[in-house]
C-alpha cells in the first residue's frame, strides 16, 4: 500500500521512513507532484495536521497522512504548544527556539514538559486521528547532536539523556511521533485484513 | 543619520543595534513599509549583499545597508560559503546546518574555518562594499547557547570558547560583521566630516 506523508519537514520524512521500514511504500510531496509549502494555520495539533493531509487529498485523492507536533511545557501553560516551530519567530529556526525556551524556563522550578503529535490520516474523504505523547523534562543546557526541533533540550522520563544525544534508534522506539505512528499502522494493519 | 538595515533576519538586526549604540538611527525593513522577503539568488556573498541592498535603495530610495555571512570551511574548499544558511536544505534551520556541518568534518584533521561577511552600503545610486573577517576553528561538539547560526560550533582564533558561548558583549567586539560594520561607519563619518 502507497501512502503520501504531507510534509515539508526533511527531517519528519526521514524519521518516519526509518520507523515504518517495508510495511508500507511511503510517497513524499515531491514524488506525487507537490512542491507548495502546505499551510498550517490552525491554533490546534489537531488543526493543522487536519489541514494539510485535507489539503493534499483534496488535489491529489489518494491515502495521505499528516502530522503536527508541539513541545507542552506544563509552568507556561502548554506553551509553545502548536507555535513550537515559530516560538521565536517566522524563521522557524530550531537553535532560536531553544534559546527562547530556555529563557523562559531560566526562574521556573517545574520543568517537566511533553511532546505531542497528532496524526491525520485521509482516504476517500475520511479522516481519522491518531496522537502520540512522551513525558519528560525540559534540561538547562542544549545537549547532544543528534534529531531536530527542541530534542537538544528534551529528556524523556526513564532516560538522562535527551533526544538530541540517544541514538535515533532509541529516539524511533520511544518517542511522541513513534507512538502516534503506531497507531496509523495498527488502524491500517486492521482495515486490511477486514476487507482482505 | 537614517540608515535601513536590508535584512529579514532578526537576529542580525539585534546584533548591529548593539554595535550600533547611538551612532546613527538604524531603519528596520517593517519601519521603512517593507514587508517582504528579500532575494538572495546570487552566487557569492558581495553578489547577495549588492542585491539586498540595491533592490531596497531602488524602491525607497533611502541609505540602505545589506549584508551577506559565510562560514567558509578550509578543508571544505570554502563551502558552505555562500549557502551556509541553507546548507542542509531550504528550512534555513541552524541546528540542522551545524548538524550537517560536523558529519562533514568527521574525518578531517584541518578545522580551521572563518567568518566572511560583506556589507554593501547604497546612497544616490552609488554602491560601496566593506568586508570582514574572523578565523577561527570548527570544534567537534555543540558548544554554548549564546548567539546564532554556526555559533556554537566556531571558536575564533585566541579564544578557547564558541560565539555561543562568550558573551554577546565580546563577540560584538571581535566578529566578522562587526569588523565589517565598523568599515562602514568609518566610511560614513568620513564623508560627513567632508561634507560638513
Amino acid at each position: 500500500m502507497k501512502i503520501c506523508f504531507a510534509t515539508n519537514n526533511q527531517n519528519k520524512l526521514k524519521e518516519i521512513s526509518e520507523i515504518l521500514g517495508d510495511q508500507f511504500e511511503l510517497l513524499s510531496l515531491e514524488s506525487i507532484g507537490c512542491f507548495e509549502e502546505l499551510e498550517e494555520t490552525k491554533d490546534t495539533l489537531e488543526g493543522n495536521s487536519l489541514q494539510k493531509a485535507a489539503y493534499v487529498h483534496a488535489k491529489f485523492n489518494i491515502p495521505v497522512f499528516a502530522d503536527d507536533t508541539g513541545l507542552e511545557v506544563n509552568s507556561l501553560n502548554g506553551a509553545p504548544g502548536v507555535y513550537s516551530a515559530r516560538y521565536a519567530g517566522p524563521e522557524r529556526d530550531s537553535f532560536n527556539n531553544m534559546q527562547k525556551l530556555l529563557t523562559a524556563l531560566e526562574d521556573k522550578t517545574d520543568r517537566s514538559a511533553r511532546f505531542r503529535t497528532v496524526i491525520t490520516y485521509m482516504e476517500n474523504g475520511q479522516s481519522f486521528q491518531f496522537e502520540g505523547i512522551v513525558e519528560g523534562e525540559i534540561i538547562k543546557n542544549m545537549e547532544g547532536e543528534g534529531g531536530f526541533g527542541y530534542d537538544p533540550i528534551f529528556t524523556p522520563k526513564g532516560y538522562d539523556q535527551t533526544f538530541g544525544e540517544l541514538s535515533s534508534e532509541i529516539k524511533n522506539q520511544i518517542s511522541h511521533r513513534k507512538r502516534a505512528f503506531d497507531k496509523l499502522i495498527n488502524f491500517l494493519k486492521t482495515k486490511e485484513s477486514k476487507s482482505a
